[in-house]
């Protein structure tokens, strides 16, 4: 691999609620500096949820979301709490916004999403053995579920509603793992 | 499709040289009123570029990301300039990023982030019939391109270092139209 960069000096630049942007200053390999943004990261990392029913369905919540002001079909996904795992955290997770615990759950991928902009994981999880069970969420209303054919992959990732990218890979890399 | 929330309110409440961030109130349908922080979305959007040669390799780039402090391989990827479509943008990177030109270039899918977050948009866009070509960009340092055959995507895709969730999807993406 090649000689990572020095890291100058680090300094917050602008905060609110949720986010912190950090100013970083860097000197590559070759003595060439730069400054550039990114925003902080906090927290134990997410969590997106595969989970497939006895009929080779995946399940699909639309929900509302507030970046682009209009409601998309996406997998259930949400932040690792304290004191959990990814596991755990993909199956509490399920069952607050999908109503439903799986009996068995599997590990996919870690995945970033910006990486030049954000340090930000989410971990793809495989969740299989589905059964009815529901926790109460803090989702601000109830989330339709839908079932969709894994075998009709495809035709949702040509959806324009359905577009959210680390979605569609964790969709190809679970049915590349069913099929392997 | 469900009634969208009514927007009440939006407040800038934070700002960078890079990031901009929004408070925006909502009431959804049912009545229930909500405050989320969201980035701004500005500029015309960004592509990825899935660039396939002759013997069906892709061209991966490795590449500094702030956001991890560690090299990465990725597609090569930017913001569309003033004046651009997708498929310019695409090319240009390409020049920039890996020193090939495409003669062929078609659009794959527009893909978001993490739409509950920022409205950030990025279109996978694929190129083939490549030829030498490099523009100078403004990377700190030249990326090393490397060859990926696209029958071992899988490989690719348990790679530590390869996990961009948006290059994974339209890496998939790209290897499905190419079977169609």
């Amino acid at each position: 691999m090649p000689v990572k960069p020095d890291i100058l000096k680090v300094t917050a630049t602008a905060k609110s609620r949720l986010f912190q942007v950090e100013e970083i200053e860097l000197r590559f390999s070759n003595g060439v500096e730069r400054t550039y943004e990114r925003l902080a990261t906090r927290g134990r990392g997410a969590v997106m949820i595969v989970a497939i029913d006895a009929d080779q369905n995946v399940l699909l919540i639309k929900e509302y979301a507030v970046g682009l002001e209009d409601y998309l079909l996406t997998l259930p996904k949400g932040l690792i709490d304290p004191g959990e795992d990814a596991l755990q955290a993909a199956n509490r997770e399920l069952k607050e916004e999908a109503g439903f615990g799986a009996e068995a759950l599997s590990l996919i991928k870690q995945m970033t999403s910006a990486p030049n902009y954000m340090g930000h994981k989410i971990t793809a999880v495989l969740a299989e053995g589905l059964f009815p069970c529901r926790l109460p969420g803090d989702e601000p209303e109830e989330m339709e579920v839908i079932r969709w054919p894994l075998a009709r992959l495809d035709e949702l990732v040509s959806r324009d509603d359905f577009s959210e990218g680390r979605a569609i890979a964790a969709l190809y890399m679970v049915r590349q793992r069913l099929a392997d």
